[in-house]
């Protein structure tokens, strides 16, 4: 796994004398906030609600047979889950101590802990450890540190209440060695700008400020050098781009917020001198508004990189972000509409005031899902992603398209390719990641073989494949180096938005250049995206473009060849070898292709000429542990050395099955061609029902906006302003 | 299509001197409707809503161009679609004049009416009709029929306003020649004991109440011959089983209760004297509610015979039942349950009698669907369906077995095949039909073709399959013929229900019984499902036993070889044709299979032993138009000539995707083996964690609920009373 390279921090002030008496607790809950909490509970029904939730959770426990087993399990076994369980029970209890000042509580934590300084010294390497450091209580150390980022606060919150005796026999037999362990024998996660380091910098950096010790808060802050190199801050300057955006996606971005915040409130409790949310021009705030905005209308996150799409803006790791951004920033109301969401708040001074400004009576507004761009890198210049949408949430169009950085080891070989959302669904699919999460019949919960094998390679994405292989022929060190370049973002028109970028490294001697719009019209249903991916080379090649899509076929205007009594496969390598060829077509001129998802129409109508190939496939080949999904993609393969792909997704009509009415089955278009394509300019042109005679002209290498571009082809003079038009 | 043999109605009284004079409307909107309704108006908050969108609806229309398009497309198309639309929007205009009493209602109806008296006569037959009567308007019958019961309500409604020189233009170049074109040109299908002749009769016979014409009543009451041999009581008679189950299923039974319901209230409010609603022992009432408890926990109809899987009891069909059946019997407010979810009533006195008491300051219960047999035929001898519940809506069990005859032309070969519903989704699942509802590019939205050759199949079926040949060697007029034997419906004990049933007619020479338990216990996490099925034949035959899932495979204890780099087809014929073999493994003892649907996981333990073949297979071979889903198959084999297959479906365990946690992944049994299998007994043994062992004792012959049965087996004595009994 390769670092990113990061901002150099300018000025290090490493922490000194932080004063022999530290007050307890203050992590995240602070003394001042269990005085506060205390004063409101029984008259805030969220926090309250949250509370009671933790106490019957913790109630449950205490009457229950106390269990620390032995390590024996992978992800989503009994010893796995059960260390999971009993640090939140630890957890949750500690906090129950600090707000009833019921001494079972404080028994129940001690209890446990007592055990665990019997078990840790005597544990070696976890026998499910597969990487070369693995953790000794979990298989992973990215557990284990979990595990002490909440014992931690469990043992802040009942530390008053220990004796000497005790605390001494948890630092020596716990917290000292586990710290030490994540210092010194992972070295290099925790030195890594990831989030396995942040998650271990944060239960390290947290340690020291309960241990009150120094060096363990400033290797976490600045590195185990010290010098700002890695760490925390160092993460915070080299996973997120300076407008937000986590370079790892949305569904780790998720993950890896947790930590962040959760360290954040620490050292903001801690260090107040740090001004750690003012850090970076405000940067734990971006992260997660950035996050919020790149999920798609139900909430979920855009399946970028590895990513698990179960995964939404509810999942628990949020809670605690939501709660702090509203607290420590503007107080903004939006974000209560994700508090009252989660119908949780964290059991903490900021939970405590997301909770009770809930009560007021002004208004929630919706959450905001806009067209927006963010850049990618921790300079903002590696690329970025743009998202278009079209409609409120209650029926949007999204369109996602990627041009950033690898992002890091979960990253896929997905340069230029897009998801596009409607209806409540995603509608051109991305795979996500091969892996079900903490299903030990599935390896362990572990990510499977598949995963690299299929859902990294660029033909599990809508973007082309040259001659059958991936990106940057599969290594990842080397797409880590490039990125994609930024051409256009615009929506200033709601009606006609739209987002290009370019390509030139993935293939060497193949430079490809992606434009994606969204066209609303009066003559159509639903806007439609146009897509316009122009390759240039000057030598010959096999281009594919996949689109995977969901739901039932319903026609095409082309002539195929269906495999009826056998299946073949569509090729050996860089995840052909899982695609079974359902279908081969020659084609001759434009191809319409249309199925029906959640009773709505697609039809994606395509500029194949005569001697282009169409293949439907199904994913699922080579597969004998059946760990792949079933879905189908339609691949359109041209040949030669500069193509351009024009494609028009559009949806329309709709099937009501309950009243059995059917409208609008068939698509707007006739007609999709290219009027004229070098390398300076691209004109499209489109015909449709209701007189539509549209064309579209692309300035390839000029975006300044304000540039006059003229033109003749066809015998019609072209004229527009700005690198793209749309002439109706 | 075979007519079903009908009950004799004992006596006939034929329909004569309605009087020269009669009152308009009466039809299913009465003229003391109309006056109940004018004083209700503005007060009623769901009458009101449908009132509303109706005149919306309507006003609408008259705004825009009326389009009375020439008969052109199949169902689907164009000219289809606004014809459906034409008669819905006469249908409305005539209730809105009747409330309203505003004239452009009155007109808009006229105008159209005005533009099929002189359409209608010139046509010829539908040039879309494949049928050897097809319809003229429309490319079945069956549409127009349904355009005759809307259009004649509508005329109905105005008639008092229209001059005489209207009505009779409509009287002799509509109403007259579409009616006597359905009782001649179209006897077949008038004295059809089947839903197509119910549409038809209940247009005819509705127009004889409009027209005064007694023919037309007697023929739609007592049949063409006027001898209760077919028409709408032989209807009654032949369709429904004495307890109200509809002998085409739940999906067809939604749609036949449209018109069965439509000329009831007619009827009512004519022939007051035939006591209609009370007819066969109040069958119209049983007939609703038979309907609702045939449907899952979700509302869907249970997929019996042709079925679109998409129709559930919020149907607009039923809008009418449940309100005529709420206020023409005994005021059930477990039906307003269902009014509040259609969310509209019937602009009819009932439907206003239904909205008034929503408003009453009453609970209303949620309809309570319950363990409940259905007998089958129209004397209930004909076997019949079971269904066994477990738990309540939120969170319910339901088998559902099939033992009945074979539903007409509609009918499935799939005798003692089962549906497993839990978690609110269908588990072990049936296809369904094979058919797009509307859509004209899929067949015009008739059946396809893969209706007949896959979705009718055996193999299609969760039930046992002989030498790779469908039931009855798939000859629907013999399959008639015959139905299964009911042997047991027990669910006195709700933790140990059971159903079982016995065919011998589908398979020559080979007896079938199957007996499925559903059995809760506190060692289990939820009830399973124990299913025996148990086969005699004095030859050697091949078995196979399909179960049908949805989700994603996890684990199975026996290995297998997967098709991973070609499939092939796992049969040529009676639907294995359309298989893809996905794996095939040839087992040496007990078999666990393992997959995850919707977060929850689901085990088949079978009693599988040395050389019992296992196949994993996927619907979509030879289906070049992708007209099938691709859903998955295990299916068990054995080879012989006596053979019990028995198998336990188990729910067991939980995924949170959010919390990324998983519980309970693992199947709690261990062994399951026949120590007991003769001509008389059964016994299964059935071990597990948590120290289960249990014996499950059947006695095969002797369903006495009070015998007692004493056996040997094991070195062990049995003793019990009564078919089926657990020994835990």
């Amino acid at each position: 796994m390769r670092n990113i390279k990061t901002i150099i921090i300018s000025s290090i002030i490493l922490i000194s004398n932080l004063g022999g008496q530290t007050v307890h607790p203050n992590l995240v809950l602070t003394s001042s906030d269990v005085i506060e909490i205390k004063k409101s509970i029984g008259t805030v029904p969220l926090f309250d609600k949250s509370f009671n939730e933790a106490k019957e959770k913790v109630d449950l426990a205490i009457e229950s047979p106390m269990e620390i087993p032995y390590p024996k399990d992978a992800g989503g076994g009994y010893t796995h889950e059960r260390h999971k369980q009993n640090y939140d029970e630890m957890y949750l209890s500690g906090i129950l101590y600090q707000i009833t000042k019921e001494e079972k509580y404080a028994q129940f934590v001690k209890k446990m802990l007592d055990a665990y300084a019997v078990l840790y010294p005597t544990l070696g390497r976890h026998p499910q450890g597969k990487k070369q450091v693995p953790g000794k209580l979990f298989w992973q150390t990215l557990n284990e540190t979990v595990w002490l980022l909440h014992t931690i606060q469990a043992y802040d919150a009942i530390f008053d209440w220990l004796s000497k005796a005790d605390r001494k026999n948890y630092e020596d037999n716990i917290f000292n060695p586990m710290a030490n362990f994540f210092i010194n024998d992972c070295s290099h996660s925790f030195n890594l700008v990831h989030n396995h380091g942040t998650w271990m910098v944060a239960a390290v950096g947290m340690t020291g400020f309960v241990l009150n010790n120094e060096e363990y808060i400033n290797k976490a802050i600045y590195g185990s050098n010290k010098d700002g190199e890695s760490g925390y801050l160092a993460q915070l300057n080299g996973l997120f781009s300076p407008d937000g955006y986590y370079t790892e996606g949305g569904y780790y971005v998720r993950y890896a917020l947790w930590p962040f915040f959760i360290f954040a409130e620490s050292i903001h409790n801690n260090l107040p001198n740090l001004k750690i949310y003012d850090y970076r021009d405000n940067i734990l705030e971006k992260a997660l508004y950035s996050a919020f905005q790149v999920t798609d209308s139900q909430g979920a996150f855009i399946p970028v990189n590895d990513a698990i799409k179960a995964k939404n803006w509810l999942s628990k790791e949020l809670i605690f972000a939501t709660n702090f951004v509203y607290a420590r920033y503007k107080k903004d109301r939006q974000l209560l509409y994700l508090v009252n969401l989660h119908d949780e708040v964290s059991l903490s001074g900021a939970g405590l005031l997301a909770a009770k400004d809930m009560m007021k009576n002004e208004p929630i507004p919706i959450f905001n899902r806009k067209s927006v761009e963010y850049t990618d890198g921790p300079n903002g210049d590696w690329g970025g992603i743009g998202i278009l949408r079209f409609g409120d949430a209650s029926d949007q169009e999204t369109l996602f398209m990627k041009y950033g950085s690898h992002g890091l080891s979960h990253g896929h070989f997905d340069k230029l390719s897009f998801i596009f959302y409607d209806n409540g669904q995603e509608i051109i699919r991305d795979y996500g990641a091969a892996r079900f999460v903490n299903i030990e019949e599935k390896f362990g919960g572990r990510y499977l073989d598949e995963n690299d094998s299929f859902a990294k390679q660029t033909i599990a994405h809508n973007t082309v494949v040259v001659d059958g292989k991936s990106q940057f022929d599969g290594d990842k060190d080397l797409s880590q180096e490039h990125h994609s370049e930024k051409y256009l973002f615009n929506i200033g028109d709601s009606d006609f938005q739209y987002v290009s970028a370019k390509e030139s490294n993935a293939y060497p001697g193949v430079e490809m250049h992606r434009t994606m719009m969204l066209v609303n019209d009066e003559k159509i249903m639903k806007p439609i995206l146009v897509d316009v991916f122009k390759i240039k080379s000057t030598n010959n090649h096999l281009y594919d473009l996949p689109f995977y899509y969901s739901g039932q076929f319903i026609t095409s205007n082309f002539k195929y060849l269906a495999s009826t009594k056998t299946k073949s496969i569509l090729g050996e390598k860089h995840g052909y070898q899982h695609l079974w060829k359902d279908a081969e077509a020659t084609v001759k001129s434009i191809s319409q292709f249309t199925w029906l998802q959640n009773s709505r129409f697609y039809t994606i109508t395509s500029n194949t000429e005569n001697g282009d190939k169409i293949y439907l496939a199904q994913i699922g080949a080579n597969d004998p542990d059946f760990n792949l999904r079933n879905e189908n993609a339609l691949i359109i393969q041209k040949k030669g050395s500069d193509k351009t792909f024009v494609n028009i997704i559009e949806p329309h009509g709709a099937v009501n099955p309950i009243y059995e009415s059917t409208i609008g089955s068939k698509s707007s278009f006739e007609n999709l061609r290219l009027i004229y394509d070098d390398e300076n300019y691209t004109i499209v042109e489109i015909k449709g029902i209701n007189k539509i005679d549209w064309k579209i002209m692309i300035s390839n290498n000029n975006n300044d906006g304000k540039a006059i571009h003229s033109l003749s082809a066809n015998n019609e003079n072209y004229n527009w302003i700005g690198p793209v038009s749309i002439k109706k």
